[in-house]
């Protein structure tokens, strides 16, 4: 034992309370369920135990508190002489005297028996092996980072959540009977079981197969994506647009690029753009200059201090989907009837029967380039921009996000082009967002339940705290049979936590009603604070005293025009990116 | 006309020559058939004029002379009062005006009558707009950019190539009677057409729809995608592994994170690493040191100049896929008996009837992370990695490339997790695949065309110059009806451009004689350079003189022991990603 303990670098430098930590840590990820265990098997020794002795009492407990000897498994991974020295001193130490070990210092460290593996949190001082040849200690790291989120309850846990395309907005958890009712995907519009997308992504499945076999240079560029790359262009009436794999990838490969390219290009960024468009910036590696959210008046202050000469991309998104706030940078802003977005809903009537291909000055002409997502109010996948034709094409032709990967499936694309047609003509399900999201506001507010102010679908409710936040989706989630995910940093700033509800057309009266009761009886039980308490303690993230609920983008107007032209039976223009959150990345060059 | 050519910045500064580089460019993308009209539409006079007089003979002409006139617009588009001010200005000249300016200036360039647009190239020495206030002049810029992947040639036309499931490995162009024989796909197994993968796919878009509808996070977390999380960390022998939307991501996510979180990091990267890996090793920010292609030695040799303290990431590939040669860095190679890659295959025995969860000190184990991608070999889309439980989970909680994007759709990561089993159990594919190599290696090599010498499934015909390459694809596309896409700068350098020619199991005899002959054609019509003549002018890319053809990865013995298999009815042991290109980036820890 005392060999052992001796012989073994981790034991003979862990504290109890670390290997406390180790052990009581919970399933850090539904993906890895048994991750401590397949840990310490990885260690050279304590691996080998495992494995020869893999139904021992001790296993059967799933007691790793060894696991953290795993940085030997690193080092004897490697043929650095100086680091096999080290493998070969741990394969000295038999498994079984290892194992005694840890029973020995768990014994100690724990004199209540009974208790399984009840050791103590502790961040690791030094990632160095304490090993007479100083290599490093790699999983000491990967832990002290897992830690640092456990600690601010910034880790997140994934629900396992298998939403049902016969039974929307209804979902299955892990067990396949227990079922919940989604209130918070970015399904906004409930496209994914839309018949004529799902349909149309089996028929092409069958005919095209499930890859697309390469990148669109490569073999994987087909009539179907240039079918929706010719839709989305003539839906922000743009000359070109450009798939993605993905809407992170488009901000990122765009503006990287794009700034790259222009000389001395300065970036003014909206101060709550998306992880995805702060990626991009940086790794353009231009200055870049924040203004702040939705600020236009600083944003001009900025623009003033700058050389008119150079160029410049001002940053900035539609709906901010956490706060589901709008930009109104310039006159440029967002929502709309031809389902461009935001920007064109500025010029609603001069948009509204606006022939394809005609140059206008509208806010949606103003905002040269336009970032998108698939995935949201489309249902599908994927993500674009649309803008000229050579900006497109220089960052077809530059954009490494963009040459080197394969690219979307003929389904998919075909699934989304099925998508954005259906919904440039089809205006119930914008009506039918709407119309729940202003009839849970509403409710809300009469409850006193407190919701972040917006003119959007987005319904934040503030909590203000990771672990309460946490707790109260929990709780949704387990007693009330509603899924709404907590958001917590680096989602949203530390101290506005909050559960984002995102109502959809499919959502039923009933199950609204259901939605607030429970809500309420979660701020009740847990004593919640509520707006008012908010705005009388000085408020965050817009619920503060005397605040005024801005006005719905989409009036009562706008939407009953979109009813009456369903009537007439004639196309619709009331069609918009409303869910879609089509992130008007919308470098507005100046 | 007078007032027009001076009144417009773009007329009065372009030569005659700038005029008919614009009008002469063919249609740029495919995606843009109308590129340069949709450019002149753009222009707040130009296209005013196009607009009203949208069946004008100019128009029909297609003439796009006046198109960079455009940069107007982005001056148009915003509030800033000093270009406020050049808008006015263009405001107050009538489209007529310019239009006829446009005819003149294009008479006196082009004497010649009845040549339509016949302008030629010229780069914009200059990027401000020259008027009084100096603007930039965003468009220039993109056209100077492009006018530079014109003239090296290195401009990406893409072909239209619509691979038809059931006539696997056939396609259709982009007449869809036009059917050609796809030899560059990297659906290298052809399991995108595989019944199994689409299938499951057309099954769970009717039970869970068409997308994933959040982040991982926020309602995109489903069984499935833990499924396929689970059967990649099995597959590997690693305890966890996670799913990003594609390598590319999985790539840059990955060494960009873990690079930024291991303090005083250093990478040492292989010199012909993917684009993905290149971008992540450049986001991170770290110190970077390159070793020559697959030389160990040279590796160890910057090693010994590294502290052993210090962290640091040995970045690599299995098989590059634009030359098929094999990483060998250390025992940590590439190809397998169990489907985990190269890395695998460098022990067969040792891991032929390996149990699930054994620790082993095999070149598979010695690879601490591995990236690989399910949009090749396994015929979906998406990217993973897959490493210790601490490691995966670090990367989930901080990667923004995982965090922020939408999960991938249950239907495709179900025909994923469809398309690895199978794989894992058959090796059919394999088989067929290597032979057809074989062959298609050895009927090339006996007519004295020049192959790149690697010991893959990757079959590169060298080239070395990229408008002859190009025009090579093209003729065996129109005249041959054979699909094999040039490559060119920058997925190869200069000088080594190639047809790249990836055999699969679905590819008959016919197929391959056709092939062959029609090679042999382009070769002898077009004069190209055979191997002996590369090797008597000193070579290129492994095409020299006295290079002894490595031997196939694939012994022989490997691939009548999986055919024995077959026969004994046993599980198939002799799974590879082969095809895969599991690209280890397999970050070895020192």
């Amino acid at each position: 034992m005392e060999l052992a303990a001796k012989a073994c670098p981790f034991l003979r430098n862990s504290s109890p309370s670390a290997l406390r930590s180790l052990s009581q840590r919970p399933a850090k990820t539904a993906m890895a369920p048994n991750g401590l265990v397949h840990m310490a098997q990885q260690c050279p020794v304590m691996g080998k135990a495992m494995t020869i002795q893999a139904r021992s009492a001790m296993m059967a407990g799933s007691c790793p508190a060894s696991a953290g000897a795993r940085h030997f498994s690193s080092s004897a991974a490697n043929a650095n002489p100086v680091k096999s020295q080290v493998l070969e001193f741990a394969s000295a130490v038999s498994s079984n005297d290892i194992k005694a070990s840890v029973q020995h210092e768990l014994h100690k460290a724990n004199p209540a028996p009974g208790a399984a593996c009840p050791f103590k949190p502790a961040v690791p001082t030094s990632f160095v092996a304490p090993t007479a040849t100083k290599t490093f200690d790699y999983e000491a790291v990967y832990e002290s980072e897992l830690q640092k989120k456990h600690q601010d309850k910034s880790y997140r846990f994934f629900n396992n959540i298998n939403r049902l395309a016969q039974r929307f907005p209804r979902a299955h958890t892990a067990k396949i009977d227990d079922e919940v009712t989604v209130w918070c995907s970015n399904d906004y519009l409930g496209m994914s079981k839309n018949p004529v997308v799902v349909e149309t992504m089996k028929a092409t499945l069958s005919k095209y197969g499930a890859g697309a076999g390469g990148t669109r240079n490569i073999a994987g560029n087909g009539a179907l994506h240039l079918e929706l790359e010719e839709e989305l262009a003539s839906l922000h009436h743009k000359p070109a647009a450009l798939v993605f794999s993905s809407c992170y990838v488009a901000n990122d490969a765009t503006l990287s690029t794009l700034a790259q390219k222009l000389p001395n290009c300065v970036i003014l960024s909206d101060a709550m753009n998306h992880a995805s468009m702060i990626q991009g910036i940086k790794h353009s590696g231009v200055k870049k200059m924040i203004f702040r959210h939705n600020d236009t008046a600083h944003l001009e202050e900025l623009l003033q201090t700058l050389d008119p000469s150079i160029p410049k991309i001002i940053a900035f998104e539609t709906v901010y989907s956490m706060s589901g706030t709008i930009g109104k940078v310039h006159a440029v802003g967002m929502y709309g009837p031809h389902g461009s977005g935001v920007a064109e809903h500025l010029d609603f009537t001069a948009n509204l029967n606006r022939p394809q291909g005609s140059p206008m000055q509208t806010a949606l002409d103003q905002v040269d380039i336009i970032s998108g997502t698939l995935g949201k109010a489309f249902g599908v996948v994927g993500g674009y921009i649309a803008g000229s034709a050579a900006l497109v094409d220089m960052i077809r032709s530059y954009a490494p996000g963009f040459i080197f990967t394969t690219s979307l499936p003929p389904a998919i694309v075909a699934g989304a082009t099925a998508s954005i047609r259906y919904l440039r003509n089809s205006p119930h399900e914008r009506i039918g967002q709407q119309t729940n999201t202003r009839t849970l506001k509403a409710q809300l507010a009469s409850l006193d339940i407190p919701v972040v102010p917006n003119p959007s679908h987005i319904v934040p409710v503030l909590v203000g705290d990771a672990e309460v936040c946490k707790a109260a989706s929990d709780e949704l989630l387990r007693s009330h049979g509603i899924y709404v995910q907590s958001i917590n940093y680096p989602t949203v700033p530390r101290g506005e936590e909050r559960l984002r509800i995102t109502p959809t057309p499919g959502h039923t009266e009933e199950m609204m009603g259901h939605l607030v009761r429970s809500l309420e009886s979660v701020w009740q039980r847990n004593g919640l604070k509520r707006a008012s308490e908010w705005k009388a303690t000085g408020g965050r993230a817009g619920v503060v005293e005397g605040a005024v609920d801005p006005a719905p983008i989409w009036t009562d107007a706008q939407l009953s025009l979109s009813a009456e032209a369903i009537g007439t039976g004639k196309a619709i223009p009331a069609h918009t990116l409303l869910g879609a959150q089509a992130r008007a990345t919308s470098v507005a060059q100046l």
